[in-house]
């Protein structure tokens, strides 16, 4: 059989030579011959952009072409696809993308930030333009899940979308809890080892958690992506003394990601909650992220895999790639940017169990005080723990069946009039995984 | 702005109305809308057939046109998609998925076996004719590990891929597990659930297993479909007391299929193994399966859901659908049929720590016996325990450091001449997970 016609080349313009963009270079030089055959075309890198030129990177970059502007590589007439690797939501990685999509290119990128604030008006711009713009990198690292949410799972309608996204948090709750650590001190560990970004509010704060989150929503909603209206909480107030007494009530406090469409609106929150010990996120350890997808068909999926680095990371931005080449063309956000629906935000109002963990002072009755203010909000208790003490106070820690943030926020506000509760109780949502 | 034209549906014909063909019906008419917004199309079933058309199903099909002849429906001319639900790897399904693709349908199957023994032809026959074969549904049920495999990690040389993706065995290990009780007798219950296939074989000897693995391995190796090297041993021989004795040990037994290219060639086996009782494939329960996906710059994918049900493989199903409704078109083993390399079969001879139970006889330096067989076999210890006893035997169970299956074998193969051995002992893998 002669050798067919070799097809034409996909041609990448690479901005941005971080971990990310030298992952990238690595893999379309390693596995050329690999790449062909699943594409059924070569996969190639014309050029690249970067800040500094003379920087010493772990890669041979003599055969592409550099352009020191990101936009000036975003414009060339030799890339097919524009690889956006650089970062941050507005400046340079906004303005080369925009001319990327204006220029005919198709984009691959990994920045959650610019699409969680930008990605409505970037997608229109995109398929107005009958490219595309996909973001695999851009959640959950190695994991595919933009994929499977998009694809994998087109056929239902989505339920519930859960998610621990950000390994610099898991890590650093999962660290408190094995080596008995308070938060600063491995706070500062995770800084030392290069776990943290920049920003580390980014990180602890909940919002590049946040960011991702918000487009996993999009997805599976069909709604504009508004991150705005995620309720965000970090993990700064997490104690070790909470982590120690939700261990002791079976649970794992986790900065947990959940998405879901309401009768009153689509809640989106990035929060610590308390999960079973024994679940699959309970059990989830260290940098590893884990999403959870649910759907009125197929179930419960789970995916676990890498949440950040250099291989899992150009892993994803490689399926991107491959997936262009191979000509397969969606919308963004899974259909046309236009037919997406402005969401309702509803507050995170949705019943739950709560663990309750307050400092009862040493008085008879104190415990009946505040069984009673818990059962005037309407609050059953599950299960109760009070612990020995040598102080004027004892910590009490108390599971709730299901009530609502709003329930509890009430009976926290009564507790201080019946004298016996010291400090601020501590409330937390018992998410169901 | 004027609404755009109207797409073209894509319309299916429905070979196969049991459990998951009434499920495909069900999505698609309960998601009429949410299917035209992600497909950028309507999709529509046009024409449906099954052996008896008087039974009674869970579902309206009178606007559907009926045959009685699943050849008929594949070669009618106004169906695009061929959705084939039948199972059976000879006669009619293979009949009708082949008139198909001469007639010039894509194809949507969820036939394991007939893929696991027909694959390479059929994805030739499909290739020729510009048609695609889209399998989703014939492995690990729900989970979109096709997709996953063939799109999400294509930027991976993949390294091994494992699974548990027989949910029936899952369930009797399981069940035996924390029921304590013995394997026929849980066979039994699996039996009067309806959790057995009409050939309990196919569940309980691996066989539906290793087809699922055949086809995995095919894709992540770019190797020809290759069942028959897949090494088959089933769960019949597992006793209850190596479950509790493995237990003891920190392990549980999973009927596992693994496969990896090794320097020898391919390995391809699904077979009984232990992995650690704490990773996510000891904590499996039930029928839920999981797919563990290693590739060389992604590291380890895990991915956990339901392995069977109306609305899991349905909800598979809907995701090749709508892949082919939305254009995206791929070779079926995710690169050209022609291009698939013949691979050589390797034993599954890959260094493991392997799991020993035997009985020992009553009598001075019994053991030392034993140890020294191991030990001419290059076979060292790594841990070992002996269970008191009343009879004139007493188990004994060893954890080995790692070592080959050829060397366990051997070392077995020498037992009976010690004459401090009763009966026929057990060697299990144990693998890294």
């Amino acid at each position: 059989m002669p050798t067919p016609p070799r097809a034409a080349a996909l041609r990448l313009g690479i901005a941005g030579l971080g971990t990310v963009g030298i992952g990238v270079v690595k893999i379309v030089q390693r596995h050329a011959t690999l790449l062909e055959s699943r594409c059924g075309r070569p996969v190639e890198i014309v050029a690249v952009s970067a800040r500094d030129r003379t920087k010493n990177r772990d890669a041979d970059l003599s055969g592409y072409a550099w352009e020191d502007d990101p936009v000036a590589l975003a414009r060339r007439g030799d890339v097919d696809v524009f690889v956006e690797l650089m970062g941050g939501h507005e400046g340079a990685a906004k303005a080369a993308l925009e001319a990327a999509i204006a220029g005919g290119k198709d984009v691959v990128t990994a920045n959650k930030a610019l699409l969680a604030h930008h990605g409505q008006a970037l997608a229109e711009a995109a398929e107005a333009a009958g490219r595309v713009i996909r973001f695999e990198a851009a959640v959950a690292g190695g994991i595919p899940v933009i994929k499977t949410l998009t694809e994998g799972l087109a056929g239902n309608a989505m339920r519930r979308v859960m998610g621990v996204m950000n390994g610099t948090c898991n890590y650093i709750l999962t660290r408190m809890d094995s080596a008995g650590l308070p938060y600063d001190a491995v706070f500062e560990e995770a800084r030392q080892l290069g776990y943290l970004e920049a920003d580390p509010n980014l990180d602890v704060g909940g919002i590049d958690a946040g960011h991702k989150l918000s487009l996993l929503a999009a997805i599976a909603f069909g709604t504009r992506v508004s991150f705005d209206a995620v309720e965000l909480e970090g993990i700064g107030r997490i104690s070790i003394d909470d982590i120690r007494r939700a261990g002791d009530m079976g649970y794992k406090i986790k900065l947990l990601g959940v998405a879901q469409m309401t009768g009153r609106g689509l809640e989106q929150r990035m929060t610590p909650c308390l999960v079973p010990a024994d679940s699959p996120l309970g059990q989830l350890q260290g940098g590893t992220n884990m999403v959870v997808l649910e759907g009125d068909s197929v179930g419960q999926i789970v995916l676990r895999g890498p949440g950040a680095g250099e291989g899992p990371t150009a892993s994803a931005v490689m399926s991107d790639v491959i997936e262009i080449a191979r000509g397969c063309r969606l919308p963004t956000f899974g259909q046309p940017a236009a037919s997406l629906a402005d969401p309702i935000p509803a507050r995170a109002n949705s019943p739950a169990p709560y663990y309750l963990r307050l400092e009862l002072i040493d008085k008879p009755g104190a415990l009946a005080k505040v069984a009673t203010v818990l059962g005037e909000a309407g609050i059953s208790i599950s299960r109760m723990r009070q612990y020995g003490h040598d102080d004027a106070s004892a910590p009490v820690l108390i599971v709730t069946h299901k009530t609502t943030r709003d329930a509890v926020d009430h009976a926290i506000s009564c507790l201080p009039a019946t004298g016996v509760v010291a400090g601020e109780p501590v409330a937390i949502r018992i998410e169901a995984v």
